[in-house]
């Protein structure tokens, strides 16, 4: 990492090759064995070949926890994951006169494991197979929408096959955009308990004022154990369950990590845009994130406007305005990143030294370039629509009312139909979601801040250009602010939907009865409906389209790596993948360098007594009584709390475990730093970092801090 | 510095010796020869005892500047400053049309060399001699204000003596509290003229943003040249003067600072605190800071409303209200640095062991103790009026008419008097700065402002308990808001000081007109004059006393470190000093690691196009271009801009030059960074760091980006 003139010349827009990628890449299993030697050379001790099966050990240890990752870590069902993880599981453990949020938790034994939320599930992926010809079979010789129902309805046939085993939860994975599909099997353990948890001041020391930052020093863990049946199948929560038997589990090892060391994580990382086209890229910096940011800080005003006047409607909007905000927020970082990693030049050679191996290639070359040429139309001709198309996706996601008129005509429309002919989320097993949707709206709903933000939203629409308009919204809310305000006044003063017993009556209610409604918000939501609709079926026909196309564009990226010997990894589509690569510092900027493990001084140090630096007294008397014992740094001399690699993750990382080179836990993957806020659409070596919780922080709280000798007992680690 | 364990602890409030102070010190240049070992450890390559006489080379080549330092650097008297320092003169030399703060400035001959303001001074120390025992032997036996009167008119009566020789500025010095006294002699440079100044994006890249902060990237430098009369001596502007022949210069080195090099320092410190009472350092940080910054946060916030609702009068209190930040936050990062650094026990700790060293001495031991303990008794009994001192100080300080009236009635007063028994700067030699103030006042006065401020402090100063109350105070402006608000609407109505001529008519007026006008400001002052004498009354028994008896302390520390092998260094008084160590990285946090020497790299980073970080576009075109020729450092092959060093400094060594192990210019000083604020009280090795102008990049400068081809020859250095 000595980057000091290529970051300079790169900030002035001057086009240079990035350094190589030597560690970028979220791994399926089954690739490992051909990266044997990187792997090797990276400092990995086991056998490559042994992380290829993610139904086997060790991978079969990694667990889907919420929409995140934890692991098993003793024989008897213990799960390691984060506090930010398990957070809806202490929360509601929690109790005016005990709030386990605050105080922490420690079970004492077994029965003293407080049973999670009963939606709670901690998902063990026990089979991984390729569909692919199966779902292409069916999707062959067809284009746009029809190719993309066909894989819509090979996938949920497959899906609902695999589930007829009970205790199943099953799904059809896309990997390279289209070109493979996997059909995925997890058992879905459904009795979570909670075991043990720090409290908050320790889990999430820092809050929001850390979060992306480093240097960190949270003790972002919790301790979850997954119960089942007496016959050792899935169950509900039942006193008399057991402790599952976990196939596998991972040994937390009792020497740390340094700079340099190797380090490996697994996990399920949500979603990466690393092989899109070039055009994709320069969109998103150019238009999609300014754009974005741009009527987010509009909307984060209005709401803190009229938060000052109306504190009760503050209250209601505050997690919304939090969500606003930090959205606002990575949208800039991921940009400013972006910008500092010159993407869109970066991108652009990349895919045009690939177009020019395409075109010295043989085979079927010309007609994979023709298909992607046809793609990179489709990528065009939809930027037409974007500024349309950001307000439409934003008017659902920003209210609460409007959004259940719109659920609910959609529900009354999707109801009449066959189960598996039914739009995704609209299926009978999406329904107790929808329902938790209508109910929440109890608590964050208010007319009048609902409306200020439609007000800007379609005020916003009604300025946009003729060609991007809407008939069926023109004719609702007219073409001035005097028309729309009518309209809202009408409508939301006419409205019964503010009635949580009338929301919750709309999904028992006959389809004709809602579509019909005199009530004037669904009435609204039944005008606009085919708008919304056409938006969406244009977007499938697209989708199934690209479908179709992307895969050319992604296998002459795997040509082109292979010429270079190189490998290509599907971006992260929620599937459990492996990176690896090395603890390591960062140089965030010139003469400034982050050192990759921090230490309890640093607690000490940021601490303020006041929310999110009020650590603990205890943890303060035992950071000042400095007995460490087995879990000081040998050379620091000093208690760790969290430590840096350059391994390559994204959101649904959390919670991964970090294995060191003899698969050792050495690490809780739970954050990112800052500057890798752009890491989801580009790798740059010279700031992705992931942020962990070292496991030696772990060891000495339950050791000297929050004591938990059993815990310590059943992890197999040293006493103190 | 390997300080984890003891920053956590220190923080916790458990007291710690801290390491060593290894680079504490603001010598005198006297006492230079007896550390000629540390010196040599340090990697000083020359003779120690060269650098004991400030009249003799190379200390003579350090000069005063404004109110800070500058140096010598060709034999022409060609200066080398801080841009900093010299802005008054680029200002004063710039028009609409053509703006040197914003172009920057290159003389291309001598002739094109621009005059300075004519009261801009450059002073050459000529003579520095003890002359205590005259001083002591006329306040022998006295105390109170007679000791003080005592002293102060033998220093009048020397400097008045001294002056009699054409063209010297004198003064006496008063070190180590009053144990030894100094007559400075300097030679006064009164034609001063503005050579080359980096344009302000360069000369102040950050500005405010980046004031007291690292990694820093500023140009902070300037160009002067001394010019005198044909027969050499100081003269006033004439277009005949020719340059002053210096008696010495200094030599820019080829080759640039790295980590561990040994470096020094010659400057003009202002004032340090390090050898107060352990009660003082107490209540500074308990109570003095604490109370300053909630007082100047409430002003702060009251010109910052006026300034909305009345843009005209924000416009002329923006001086005024960036000061008022300043303040404010200088204040809160040196409680902060105090509280860190765990002042009070630290120095609690000192003084107890200095104590029980004395003790146990014979000798003087009780004489001296008790004499201690008579100026710990005037300490403690001056805290008893604290609230009101703070109130009665900032009255004059964050006025502009309020201060006239007091002023003028106090002019009035004094110049009655003989001029040598005036109070000091109300004799004949201050006229002209007075009359500066009084001419100011027309840019930065605005009635409502004022009065606004007055109802804030003088509201304060009403709600002081009966004890710190002044009758004069409550006459005037009753004791309740209603009367302050009356009084003010009387007087601010009524006056004519407003006026510019009526103001300067005030200084040729005479006594008895001004002391009955019947001007209701001029009054106002006059009813309260009396209260504001007797304080300072007060003050000056106090200070008589404290001169006559903080010796004794100085004595006691000074047989104290004596005991222990060490030197001790008076307390910093804007005299020449000299301080040594090394070129360090710093560790202000867990897990962060400035190092010593930013790269241009730097630049580019923070530069956003928009002020303060607008790098010219020659700059950015110059780094992108990378020739940096003989100016890159070797190792880190690009050019660097500012360098850190653990040396000693204070506000006043602005412009002092950075010297090598061989007495080469490396650097020039102009900031520290924000850690060591605190360091006027308490200088803490783990954070005191002194931020340097690299010399390479001066170099670079004239080299490459803004050419001066003639000046590089005159300063004998390669032409790139």
């Amino acid at each position: 990492m000595t980057s000091r003139t290529p970051l300079s010349l790169l900030a002035l827009g001057i086009a240079l090759a990035l350094p190589a990628h030597a560690y970028e890449g979220m791994w399926m299993p089954s690739q490992l064995p051909e990266l044997a030697k990187p792997l090797r050379e990276a400092g990995f001790e086991g056998d490559p070949a042994s992380l290829a099966d993610l139904t086997r050990p060790p991978l079969n240890a990694v667990v889907k926890v919420g929409g995140a990752t934890g692991a098993f870590v003793s024989p008897d069902g213990l799960v390691l994951t984060n506090h930010h993880v398990a957070y809806g599981v202490i929360q509601y453990n929690s109790k005016p006169e005990k709030n386990l949020i605050d105080e922490g938790y420690t079970a004492a034994d077994r029965a003293s494991e407080l049973p999670a939320n009963p939606d709670y599930r901690v998902l063990v992926t026990v089979g991984f197979d390729r569909v692919t010809d199966q779902v292409l079979q069916a999707a062959q010789g067809k284009t746009g929408r029809a190719y993309y129902d066909a894989v819509e309805a090979t996938n949920k046939r497959i899906v609902s096959e695999c589930e007829q085993e009970a205790g199943m939860r099953c799904s059809v994975a896309t990997m390279y955009y289209g070109a493979d599909f996997y059909r995925i099997k997890q058992l879905e353990l459904r009795d979570i308990r909670l075991v043990y948890a720090p409290p908050r001041a320790i889990g999430n020391y820092g809050d929001e004022i850390d979060n992306f930052m480093w240097p960190r020093h949270t003790g972002d863990f919790t301790l979850l154990r997954a119960y089942v049946g007496k016959d050792g199948k899935p169950a509900a929560y039942s006193p008399d369950n057991v402790p599952y038997r976990a196939p596998a589990h991972l040994q937390i090892a009792t020497d740390g990590p340094k700079e340099g060391d190797f380090a490996m994580l697994a996990g399920y990382p949500g979603v990466t845009y690393r092989h899109r086209f070039a055009s994709e890229f320069k969109e998103r910096i150019e238009w999609g994130l300014p754009a974005s940011v741009e009527v987010l800080n509009d909307l984060i005003d209005i709401v803190q406007q009229r938060g000052k006047t109306d504190p009760a409607a503050g209250v209601k909007y505050a997690s919304q305005l939090s969500s606003l905000k930090n959205s606002s927020k990575r949208f800039s970082g991921e940009l400013e990143g972006l910008r500092r990693s010159n993407a869109i030049q970066v991108r652009a050679d990349a895919q045009q030294a690939m177009y020019a191996w395409l075109a010295k290639s043989g085979g079927d070359a010309k007609a994979t370039r023709a298909n992607i040429d046809q793609a990179q139309a489709l990528l065009d001709g939809a930027s037409a629509m974007r500024e349309r198309d950001l307000l439409l996706n934003l008017l659902p996601l920003q209210t609460q009312l409007f959004k259940t008129a719109l659920t609910a005509q959609r529900w009354a429309q999707e109801r009449g139909k066959p189960d598996a002919q039914r739009e995704s989320g609209y299926q009978d097993r999406d329904l107790a979601l929808i329902e938790g949707q209508f109910k929440q709206v109890q608590r964050r709903y208010d007319a009048g801040m609902e409306r200020a933000l439609l007000t800007e939203l379609l005020g916003r629409y009604q300025k946009l250009p003729d060609a991007q308009r809407l008939p069926e919204f023109d004719a609702a809310f007219g073409r001035d602010a005097a028309s729309l305000a009518a309209t809202l006044e009408r409508v939301y003063s006419g409205t019964r939907l503010g009635d949580e017993a009338t929301r919750l009556a709309l999904l028992k209610a006959d389809p004709a009865t809602i579509q019909q409604s005199d009530d004037p918000l669904l009435a609204l939501a039944a005008q606009l409906q085919p708008a919304f609709l056409r938006k969406e079926e244009q977007g499938k026909q697209r989708e199934g389209d690209l479908l179709r196309l992307r895969p050319a564009y992604m296998q002459a990226l795997m040509g082109y790596y292979r010429s270079q010997g190189r490998s290509i990894f599907p971006d992260a589509n929620s599937t459990l993948r492996v990176s690896y690569g090395t603890v390591e510092a960062l140089h965030p900027r010139d003469s400034v360098t982050y050192s990759p493990v921090t230490t309890v001084a640093g607690i000490v140090e940021k601490n303020t007594g006041v929310v999110p630096f009020d650590a603990p007294k205890p943890l303060l008397a035992a950071i000042a009584k400095g007995d460490f014992g087995s879990t000081a740094d040998p050379v620091l001399k000093t208690q760790t709390v969290n430590f840096l690699t350059n391994l390559d993750t994204t959101g649904g990382n959390s919670g991964s475990p970090v294995l060191n080179a003899r698969g050792e836990l050495i690490g809780l993957n739970f954050d990112s730093n800052w500057e890798s806020v752009s890491a989801s659409w580009m790798f740059d070596p010279r700031y992705k970092r992931a942020v962990h919780v070292d496991m030696r922080y772990l060891r000495w709280l339950l050791a000297k801090v929050q004591p938990a000798p059993q815990l310590l007992k059943e992890l197999n680690l040293p006493a103190e």
